[in-house]
């Protein structure tokens, strides 16, 4: 469980988590707080100077991580790494969330042999596109008037389970599904990635002709990150409920796309990130 | 949980799971049954016949999966997405595991601008590469003699869960932890993508020297899909566990490289998925 943190704490010094102002509902009651959330990032991975990938990272350890990175994706050879270091801008200073890693003498890369013909990918949405301006879709703001209430809430992680049936099986896979505001379930499908589970609830209204979602509410079992909120915001979804906690792009996406996240909805309480005006108490 | 089917069960119906043979080992004793596991298979999604993404997935709802992925990702407008079907090779059959999105009349996509430079994504590993034939780096067999004991193996969760300081922070990170086979904790890192955790504790020991990991034991804290196990198997870590269920292919990858796989090592028990003759009891 979060560690809650009284308002007015000082802002942190860990760069893995930041404060922000959360709704809190139990059993009935509602009060406001500062809570810590994990924070997601974009860190774009060179080689040689070269944009390769960009992942979505809580940050910390970064040149560990660009290091693993290249060596686990078969990109360069434990042996032929050198020092992998922050980028460096014009001015001398290093550059946010870039890192580079460079070779020993003699070794070559053929970076373009590893700059496939990829577009992205459904089990992070982000990750994978290989410079950090190609993170975001174009989505405007959501615009519904939905209203949700916490008693229909509290109610869908039953709703979810009765339905995941090859959970049940196998102990071993994400879910996803949409509500109407009254509650009915309207779709439910399961996978072993999150955004699978999601793009398929998404994939069977649209196929059905009901576009956009916004009279949908999407409920996701596990945790919510920066790509299910961009997900949703596409489709046009107004809320977002997940069991687990979310991250600290994934609140950032909500809030400038006007949509209500919902988080840790579990043990007849949740927390509500932003958008609380479209969920009745 | 996961439901335990006894030897001799059909072979499932579902393709969302099936069965393997397990090795259970509960409060010291082992026993062997055929257990269910969610299936994970890369699928490709084409846009008017050209390739933009493999993602990994467990089947069934294809037609909805790539519908979703073409509209969120922002590829495709639900108004010019025609029909969603599998395709077909020269023998008129649908050929497994492709997918294609056609567009309407009059619809027209620069494919070219989507299949953007990209490697691949530290968050899944695997998926965003553009076609099957792009998945798997090349790694051979692990070789280690590295033995583990049942002991070792039940204290990795409460080793692990006291150096998450985040997790108990935010409820919500993935952890990554490497082991030596006489349980000290070498590296722990913790990240909202569960792969950035493993690229981190890996690229912590590349950056010291370590090479290969053929006497490490990798933890992680979720599921074991099969971008965990080929992470490990580059690395040429022998053994890997983890706390959630393993995948259909986690387990094949771990088979064809000689390793060793537990999950559901949590409750004071664990299961034994391949590789046994490391894990004394």
């Amino acid at each position: 469980m979060a560690n809650i943190r009284s308002a007015g704490d000082e802002p942190s010094d860990d760069p893995r988590w930041r404060a922000f102002e959360v709704r809190r509902v139990r059993a009935g009651r509602s009060s406001t707080r500062r809570d810590a959330v994990s924070v997601e990032e974009p860190l774009e991975i060179r080689v040689l100077g070269k944009p390769i990938a960009v992942v979505m990272r809580t940050p910390g350890d970064d040149l560990d991580l660009a290091a693993g990175f290249v060596v686990t994706e078969g990109i360069v050879s434990p042996d032929d790494l050198s020092v992998v270091a922050p980028c460096v801008g014009a001015d001398g200073r290093a550059v946010e969330n870039v890192v580079n890693a460079a070779l020993v003498e003699g070794a070559s890369l053929d970076v373009e042999r590893f700059r496939r013909n990829l577009y992205a990918s459904s089990s992070c949405g982000v990750c994978g596109k290989a410079t950090l301006d190609a993170i975001e879709v174009a989505a405007p703001a959501v615009k519904s008037d939905l209203q949700i209430s916490a008693d229909v809430l509290l109610r869908m992680p039953a709703g979810a389970r009765e339905a995941q049936s090859v959970f049940e099986t196998t102990g071993g896979l994400h879910a996803a599904a949409l509500f109407s505001a009254a509650g009915e379930r309207r779709e439910l499908r399961e996978d072993v990635g999150r955004h699978n589970a999601v793009d398929k609830v998404i994939g069977a209204r649209v196929r059905r002709g009901a576009w956009p979602l916004d009279q949908d509410v999407l409920f996701v079992s596990g945790r919510a990150g920066f790509e299910i909120l961009q997900k949703a915001r596409v489709a046009g979804i107004p809320v977002v409920a997940s069991v687990g906690a979310p991250s600290s792009l994934a609140i950032e996406c909500a809030q400038s796309g006007a949509m209500t996240l919902v988080g840790f909805l579990r043990d007849g309480g949740f927390n509500v990130y932003c958008g609380g005006e479209r969920v009745r108490q």
